[in-house]
């Protein structure tokens, strides 16, 4: 665990029992070849295999953002921290290695709150063998909010960034789109052991998982590979929990390519036959997204998601 | 740039104007050895040198926690949370590699305000060569939280544990201590230099940062190292901003071994005659901290931190 974060008048405790919250988290780790047991120091020391790249990166979650605590239980919550974390592992088809991880309590939260927290996060990372080893703890006189930072290892299989899709290439998910609102945003299963099939059995060209929501995502691809897409929307698998959460002024279809937090992957590949993939598309050379949706072909725009400064 | 946080609900903006945040920050980066040009991917990778241990760590800020949002400049709080984790760097006499941030903006917060928080950090960060590689930007109706997950490398110098002081073993800090609430806990200087200078030079046998104040941070060396202490008061360096704060009820020296937020090194050694260090006192066999105050000896203990659960 690196150095906790306290009051800084000095007399203010960071939070009631702390250090005991500490202990029973370093009670619960256990060593691994990556990384020997949590040795309580300032940062935690790992052994990085030569022919492994190293991929870091970090997602938190805010509460009445990403989770609502007022409905969602801790061990959902420590889970969502986790698996947007693994998703993000699964979106370059590498290994998750390691985790660190920050929680900001609201003051007056009891341990068993807390722990439950951790439980989720790390009973979502045992899955995958991605082990928390250091974090830091603090209460406030705000929000919950956690963040974590994860580690992961290419482990002989090249990332698959978002940046090489080619005109000709088709394009792809793993999974039904949509309504995700209805509950599965706090459910899903990072996609993490498919990713690292499709990229060692086909010629993956870009990857991405799907948080911000198909339309923004494909976008994210475009924009990094110079490329543009056809959708054809007939093609879109849609989703069932859509009905649940069908919002006013939008068409069903609209959940699958707007609403977003699917946490399928979206890639690209010249060709891709795996029994568990969707082809929805082509990349094209002429930028932009466009869709054939009730035979028309119009512009499919990222949905009211920015508003200006 | 790891994928965007956003509202779940897919309707709501998870920043105004954050794309141009995004591309803003990745204007700002610089290609490394360590880094390619951020490939705006779910994760940055790293090619990590095969003989450098890996260390990592995440401490956060909070505002009215570590920071006051209504007092200090925005560049001043991005320096703050680089800091804190480069001094973690220090702790371990490793150098500071790459880093990842996050930050949770208060809905309404300007983009010049988001860009001087990640100014201060980047700068911060450029004194060690250490890039801020990857990051999640999001909004909520809460209080300004950032976090900075931080990687380091030995680079020839074993890393300095908390848990390898021996009885005989000298204790020794690297500068005067207290008073750091009257500003120097912005301020502070990461002593990564001087840790390595340190560790290369001498027979180091453990060491931290002074983050939670003397009485603390060296219980936690004699904790992980099975040991006690005993501090001679009169060699404390006090701070002269200990008279800018004193408390009602504490004595100049309460200041010195409470107050935290030092961020000087603590560390143990048989010996160290280097120019910069002071000598305090010595690790003992038998558990627990004294210190000998006005010539009597009594237990030094941590003050005022812990309530109960």
């Amino acid at each position: 665990m690196t150095a906790l974060s306290r009051k800084r008048q000095g007399i203010i405790p960071p939070m009631p029992g702390e250090f005991d919250f500490i202990s029973w988290i370093r009670s619960q780790q256990r060593p691994s070849e990556l990384a020997q047991l949590s040795s309580g120091d300032d940062l935690a020391i790992l052994k990085w295999k030569a022919d492994d790249l190293l991929l870091v990166g970090v997602d938190q979650v805010l509460d009445t953002v990403h989770f609502d605590s007022r409905v969602h239980s801790p061990r959902s919550i420590g889970a969502k921290v986790m698996n947007r974390n693994l998703s993000d592992c699964a979106a370059m088809a590498c290994l998750p290695a390691a985790a660190v991880a920050t929680v900001a309590l609201p003051r007056g939260i009891s341990m068993d709150y807390a722990k439950e927290l951790y439980l989720g996060m790390k009973e979502a990372g045992d899955i995958f063998d991605c082990q928390v080893v250091g974090g830091d703890t603090a209460t406030w006189d705000g929000k919950l909010a956690m963040t974590l930072s994860i580690l992961g290892r290419s482990a002989g299989i090249r990332p698959i960034t978002r940046g090489s899709a080619k005109p000709g290439d088709r394009i792809y998910v793993t999974g039904p789109l949509g309504g995700s609102s209805a509950g599965r945003h706090m459910t899903f299963q990072p996609r993490v052991h498919l990713a690292r099939e499709l990229a060692s059995k086909y010629k993956l060209t870009a990857m991405i998982d799907l948080s911000d929501g198909l339309s923004r995502d494909l976008g994210h691809i475009c924009e990094e590979s110079k490329v543009g897409a056809l959708i054809n929307a007939k093609l879109l698998p849609l989703h069932k929990d859509i009905d649940d959460v069908q919002k006013s002024g939008w068409r069903t279809i609209d959940h699958a390519v707007h609403e977003g937090e699917d946490y399928e992957l979206l890639f690209t590949a010249p060709a891709c036959d795996h029994p568990q993939v969707i082809m929805i598309g082509d990349i094209r050379a002429e930028p932009g997204i466009d869709w054939i949706i009730d035979s028309e072909q119009t512009r499919l725009e990222p949905k009211g998601w920015e508003h200006e400064i």
